[in-house]
């Protein structure tokens, strides 16, 4: 187990390191077919919002999903996995405006419309949003055309009105009215766990996998958006006991009425084991292929930060 | 002439509806596939930045110049007209934030963020976008998958940082500095030209024309394009010189340098007259077919609003 658990830390961070030199070859200022010009202050809030040192996860589950098929599509998943971090990180420029969660603060550094402008940092979240877009269907990702389409497809049904951004709209709603369980529960498949799944099924599609395995990563990607959510929420809640005895006040109500919140520590543990368990389960039938991936779902459910 | 104009506002009277009526269709309260929820508030802010009784001159340019090659594609050429109209309402609705343009009412009616909040505009913004790429890859739109890789990448060109985003980049960057006259060519041909040149070229790819073909309709693209601006700045000087005696003040500021303000209404009008006499020489190989484009051409040089 720790030895699974250290080969995951070093897969996890060389991945990011490929997914971030990637990312900073693809906001360079080199001209792209039919770009006009790339100006250069928006470009530099663009690499502000994405090359951050993040944990790069969602592009790791692109990689490591097509990994369970061989070898031969990596490349295509690290550029499938970049387009997916400029998903998520345009969302999070976003979500910092003031307008949104107004923060100042992300990772240790100034938020970009703090470091350059409420207008950069509108105009950064919508040119990154639109290049994940770009870097699917570009020559450079080798990729049938068909998987292309099928991976715009399954994007941005992730990322739109349906998932992501729908439930970023259900997270400030709830800020005014608390929602019920099932509100929570749909809240939050679609504002984190709508991309957890599309990482792993993309993965599957970038390998050319069979419907069935598309089927599985698919699961495995949203019992794992389960665990990341709970873990989330548990973190949010212990470290409230930790610091102020009780989960109340600013944090309490900028955590939102949660499942765990509503369930308790020992339920959150409890299902953590049970959704590692199903993960597990699902990867079964990769036999010792599933060892990152696997631990991967350890990870997830017992990250502390 | 007085005829052929006739058809050609019969045409784009049509279009509009169709693109209108298929836009509400998209919007309407339907799950798709792989969608959890369409959270009711957002899709009704989306519905406010799009179902607006604009003309839909952009959708009409996809439409007409697929049409130039028959009638087959005209369903696929009606879906990327929608996508592209998607985009081009989310950068209106991002573009009338406070911290862009700060503009309560567009078409007489309030702006998503006055109708609803400014979260909300922002997150229709991002929604309708991501929207854009969806309707191009979904199977609803029946084209080759090489041709929506092909309308996937345009289109993200076309709008992102190297196209319209970066435009208006620029476009707010010029409130401060003014830029040279090749630096209004490239802001121009990038917040507007560039959306308008994907249009005629789109047109071509879901046709299923020749190389050559596509290029024609791209350059055609990019001279209405230009001729599209010319006579929005013009309409700018006139308008300003009708009401206010001279072209200064607020309504100048907002207008920023222009080639027309630089150079004078005698030499835009020249101008717009060489522009359509290029549009109709591109043209002139599709004959017969090409009156409504070359139409077009003079529907966007001449008009008053």
């Amino acid at each position: 187990m720790s030895e699974r658990h250290q080969q995951f830390q070093t897969f996890l961070k060389s991945n990011a390191e490929a997914v971030e030199a990637l990312l900073a070859t693809l906001l360079s200022g080199g001209l792209q077919t039919d770009e006009i010009a790339r100006p250069e202050r928006l470009l530099c809030a663009m690499r502000h919002g994405v090359l951050n040192g993040g944990k790069r996860l969602r592009p790791f589950l692109v990689i490591e999903s097509a990994a369970l098929f061989g070898d031969a599509a990596r490349e295509s998943a690290l550029r499938i996995g970049a387009a997916l971090e400029c998903i998520h990180c345009y969302s999070l420029v976003h979500d910092d405006l003031p307008a949104m969660d107004d923060d100042d603060l992300r990772r240790g550094q100034p938020t970009v419309h703090i470091a350059f402008d409420e207008a950069a940092a509108i105009l950064a979240g919508d040119s990154l949003l639109t290049l994940a877009f770009d870097i699917v269907a570009a020559p450079e990702t080798r990729l049938p055309d068909a998987a292309k389409t099928a991976l715009v497809l399954a994007l941005s049904r992730a990322a739109g009105l349906g998932g992501m951004a729908g439930g970023q709209a259900l997270d400030l709603a709830a800020e005014k009215v608390a929602p019920d369980e099932d509100g929570i529960v749909t809240l939050q498949a679609m504002k984190t766990g709508a991309l957890l799944r599309f990482a792993c099924e993309a993965g599957a599609i970038v390998a050319g996998a069979s419907a069935e395995d598309r089927r599985t990563l698919r699961r495995y990607g949203e019992t794992i958006g389960l665990a990341f959510q709970i873990a989330d929420d548990l973190l949010d809640l212990t470290a409230d006991a930790a610091t102020m005895g009780k989960a109340t006040g600013k944090d309490a109500g900028r955590g939102k009425a949660t499942l765990v919140s509503r369930r308790g520590q020992a339920w959150a543990e409890n299902r953590l084991k049970e959704l590692v368990a199903e993960a597990e389960a699902l990867l079964a039938p990769f036999s010792h292929r599933a060892g990152i991936l696997i631990e991967a779902a350890h990870f997830i459910a017992n990250r502390r930060n």
